[in-house]
């Protein structure tokens, strides 16, 4: 599938390097790939320079935002949640009817009283970037855990879970076979149903920063246990 | 211990119960406990009438809040998020200096739009509660199952969690303490610090809501899982 990633940070990236293994045309895009190139230094969460990266995926080309809007089967959203819809605009997602958007960000804010989302409980990100490109088809997923779990779930044992929520049934099923062929597969993937669930997954960001910082760690996912 | 339950719901009498049944002297707590074993009819959620229950129960006894808030050594607030303040209120618990206050409750409103807290994201009924009644010691657990499950963890198979948060190590401990007498033992406590965290595990009932409903049954709890 050509699939277009748009974020170069480390949910971009991992995001990108798995499904380019895993023989998808995939492109990264940002606003201006010269500028991501050129830095040398980590950014300020302590990510190292993308071209870093890059050097080690020569195969995900890094594309102007426009041209991966263009170049995309599936598009990934893997920008900060408060920049995304600035960031899908740029990408020409209005224009593409149908296409499928996985959005796996989550418009999380500090605040001087800790974290907090930008959007929550009545609304989603999820929901915002459907009704600004109503023609493209949101899929919310992958959101409620950290990028290396995202792309490789056996890193972390038992049967834990990723959650799907998005109006299209198509849509659903096309990034319910990524998701499988990333790992998640008998069962893990949990169909919440509409796109409006993804209240409920973005809303349990607080809860993951807490867990994660109770366990001193982000490499962590949640379980559902019936009897 | 005495134990002062405010709330005659499912989640008041699920906990009233158990509470006793371990050996603890427990009352039950409503504004007006003669209506309360007046009726007759399930309520509009089809809960049974409390008189039903209460003579299965003859161990605990239904008293008006204000006694019940003069009884208690802890308090269970299981009445509706929306009302809690006034439930504490009536109960006494801002002439309780000291009280260890167990805030199982969550802010839950129906809208239009679906299921949404009255508090979230920034904000936290048990923050909420504190605020209201400063010289009481809230913690908030229990709040992210259903009442079957906060009593009897081992009705759910598997390692799955409780979370407590809470500004006040010794009324953790005493709520951890409760916990371990109802079945949560060996690491299944999970101490997510300080009060704040109550956003996340009231912004947990929705993604709990759309859970249940994948899986088409509450009888289910969450685990975390680590590599």
């Amino acid at each position: 599938m050509r699939i277009a990633v748009l974020g170069t940070g480390m949910v971009g990236r991992a995001l990108a390097g798995r499904l380019a293994e895993l023989g998808h045309d995939v492109v990264v895009g940002t606003r201006d790939p010269a500028a991501t190139m050129d830095r040398t230094e980590p950014d300020r969460a302590g990510t190292p320079p993308y071209r870093e990266w890059q050097e080690q995926h020569p195969d995900v080309r890094l594309v102007p935002s426009p041209e991966a809007g263009v170049h995309a089967e599936l598009l990934v959203n893997a920008t900060a949640g408060t920049a995304s819809v600035e960031a899908l605009t740029g990408a020409g997602v209005g224009e593409r009817a149908g296409l499928v958007v996985l959005d796996v960000a989550n418009p999380l804010v500090f605040t001087d009283d800790g974290p907090a989302l930008s959007i929550a409980n009545t609304d989603s990100l999820a929901e915002t970037l459907q009704r600004a490109f109503p023609r493209a088809r949101v899929v919310k997923s992958l959101n409620t855990m950290t990028a290396q779990v995202m792309v490789d779930p056996a890193r972390v044992p038992g049967q834990h879970v990723v959650f799907v929520a998005g109006d299209d049934a198509e849509a659903k099923a096309t990034v319910s076979g990524l998701l499988g062929e990333m790992g998640w597969g008998d069962g893990r993937v949990v169909d919440l149903g509409g796109l409006a669930a993804a209240r409920g997954t973005e809303g349990f960001l607080l809860l993951w920063l807490s867990i994660a910082q109770a366990y001193g760690t982000f490499d962590l996912n949640i379980a559902v246990h019936l009897p």
